[in-house]
C-alpha cells in the first residue's frame, strides 16, 4: 500500500455500481494497490442519501498486498486478485455470495478475466472459484456460479420439521424452523402459501426460540413444486423472503437462498432435486447441492453505472 | 423535444447525484431539450438497489420546451430554465424545497448561473427565485435561500394548542397537533424533550383525528429555545422528525421544516423570532417568516458524484 498521506490527498474516487439480484455494491478498481480505503470512506460511499449508496463496497486488489490474500495465494497461486469486501458500516466481511458474482463481472470488464474457465478469487473466507454459466431463466444478465463451501444441519429433523419455534409479526401462529449452517446461521420456516408470505411483517426481527447464541438469519419459504429445467434436470422451486441478522429485510441473501433450498430439499426427503431455483424479491438464483456436503450458488450480475465521487475530507 | 425514437436509442445517461440535508436527487442536464425521460426511466434511475437511487430526479431543461415552463416565462421572462421534478415513482411533482437548492448548485456548476443576484427558475409551482446566502451554521456547504410562497393556519389555535389529536406509535399519550398549510398539508406536534422525540416510532404513519381529507405530513418538534445568530438577529431553534404522507419517515422535508418553525412561532406568540433553525436528521435548514404571510427556506446543497448510467432497454 502506498503512503497514507499520499492516498488521503486524492479525494476523488472512481467507482462502479453493480448488483446481484438487487444486493448492491460499489466496486473499486485498486489493482495498483494504491488506495487507503478507511472505514469512514466506506461509510461515506455506502450512505444511500449523502453518498452513492450500496449494501457493501468491494475493492479489487492484488492478493499479495494483504495477509488474507497471501493466505489465498498459498492455497492456490492462481488467486492473484482479492475481493476486499466491506460492509456498509465500514467493517470488513469475509465473503458475500451475491457480491462475488458482481466482482467476477467487474473483473471481466477490467480485462482481468476473459470469462472462460475459472476466475480464482481470493476472499477472507479463502479461495473462491467462479465460472460463467448459461442463464437458466432466459433473462439477459450474465450468470456466474460459485461454490459456497460446506453446509450442515446442526440438529437434523427427526419427527418434527424443525428444531426451533419462530414467531413472525403479521402471521397468526408460531411455526417450526429448521436451522441450517452455511458458514453463517440460518433458520428456515415453511409457509403454506404466497398470501401468508406476503402477510409477514419483516420490519420487525422474527422471534426465534430457543434464542440462537449469535442470532440467526430467518428465511420464510413457500415451496412451489418441481419441474424439468432447460437441460432436462429436475429442478425444485422455492419463493423466499429473508430477514438478515442485524440488517433487516433485504432484496436477496446468497447464503439465505442456499439455506432455503437445502431446508426444502431436506423436508422433501429421498429423491428430492439437487438443483433449486430460489425466487427472492430481487430476482432468481440457482442453488445446487453438490457431493460431500458442499453447495453452489449461481445467479445474475449487473453493472449499472460508472461514477466519480468526491469523498468528504477526512478532516 | 426531439423525436421519441431517436431519444430511446440513446440508453447511456449522464447524471449528477446531489442532496440537500440528505434529501437526495439525480440531476440531468437537458439544456438541449433532447431527452425523452419516461416514467420507467425515472423509476430505473431512482431505484436504490437496481439503479443509482434517489428521492427524486430533476431534469434541468429550457422553460420554452414545456407548457408549465412557458407559463413561468409569461410570469417572468428571466425564468429561462425549468426544474422538471419527478418523484422516485415516475410521477411529476410541483416543487421540492430541498431540490431547488441542489438545482441551483447544479446550475452554478453548469455555468448557467454565476451565483450572484437571483437564479430565476421555472417550476410547476410557478417561478422560484433562489439566491446564495452565507452558511449561518459555519459548515462548509454552499447555502441557498428560496421563497416557498404563502402559508396559513387553516384553524388558528384559540385556547387549545392545536386543532387535531395525533397518536404516534411509541409515545404513550395522544397529543394536540396544529395544522399548517404550506402549499401542502402538515400537522405539527410539540413534544416535551428529545428523549420522547427519539422514542417515536415513525415506521408507522401517525394517526391524526379528525382524519384530513387528503392525508397530512406529520412533524414532531422539540422547541430548543432562542439565541442570537451570527448577525445578532434573534433565532429560534427546533429539532424535528417528519413522517411524509405516502412516503414514511425521511431525513428532511423542506415544507415540513417551514411548517414546524411556523407552528412553534405561533405557539410562542407575540415577540417570537422570525428566523428559525430547524434541525432535521439530515442537517439544519433556516426558515424565515416573511411579511405578508410568506415564508423562505434556506439550507445547504451538496453535489456528491458524477455518474454515467445504463438505462434498461425500454423493450
Amino acid at each position: 500500500m502506498t503512503s497514507s498521506s499520499a492516498a488521503r490527498s486524492a479525494r476523488r474516487l472512481a467507482v462502479v455500481k453493480g448488483h446481484g439480484t438487487e444486493n448492491d455494491f460499489l466496486l473499486v478498481d485498486d489493482r495498483a494497490d494504491a488506495l487507503d480505503l478507511l472505514p469512514q470512506d466506506v461509510r461515506a460511499l455506502a450512505d444511500r442519501r449523502a453518498g452513492l449508496g450500496a449494501d457493501g463496497v468491494i475493492r479489487l486488489a492484488p492478493s499479495a498486498g494483504l495477509p488474507e490474500g497471501r493466505a489465498c495465494l498459498a492455497e492456490d497461486d492462481a488467486a492473484v486478485w482479492f475481493m476486499d469486501y466491506r460492509n456498509a458500516d465500514g467493517s470488513v466481511a469475509e465473503m458475500c455470495g451475491n457480491g462475488v458474482r458482481v466482482t467476477a463481472l467487474f473483473a471481466e470488464q477490467l480485462g482481468v478475466w476473459d470469462g472462460s474457465g475459472e476466475l480464482v478469487l481470493g476472499t477472507r473466507a479463502g479461495v473462491r472459484r467462479v465460472r460463467r454459466v448459461p442463464d437458466p431463466t432466459g433473462a439477459a444478465a450474465p450468470w456466474y456460479a460459485v461454490e459456497m463451501g460446506r453446509w450442515r444441519l446442526p440438529a437434523p429433523p427427526q419427527d418434527a420439521p424443525g428444531d426451533a419455534e419462530v414467531r413472525v409479526t403479521g402471521l397468526e401462529v408460531t411455526r417450526p424452523g429448521l436451522s441450517v449452517d452455511v458458514g453463517n446461521p440460518h433458520t428456515v420456516v415453511a409457509l403454506p402459501d404466497e398470501r401468508e408470505l406476503a402477510a409477514a411483517d419483516l420490519t420487525r426481527a422474527p422471534h426465534v426460540a430457543p434464542v440462537p447464541p449469535h442470532g440467526t438469519n430467518v428465511e420464510l419459504v413457500v415451496p412451489l413444486g418441481e419441474r424439468h429445467g432447460p437441460d432436462g434436470v429436475l429442478v425444485g422451486e422455492v419463493r423466499m423472503r429473508v430477514h438478515e441478522r442485524g440488517v433487516g429485510e433485504t432484496r436477496s441473501c446468497g447464503t439465505g437462498a442456499c439455506a432455503a433450498a437445502l431446508a426444502v430439499r431436506t423436508w422433501a426427503g429421498a429423491g428430492a432435486p439437487d438443483v433449486w431455483w430460489v425466487h427472492v424479491p430481487g430476482g432468481t438464483v440457482q442453488v445446487t447441492a453438490l457431493p460431500a456436503g458442499r453447495v453452489e450458488l449461481a445467479g445474475p450480475a449487473v453493472l449499472v453505472a460508472d461514477a466519480v465521487l468526491t469523498l468528504p475530507s477526512s478532516g
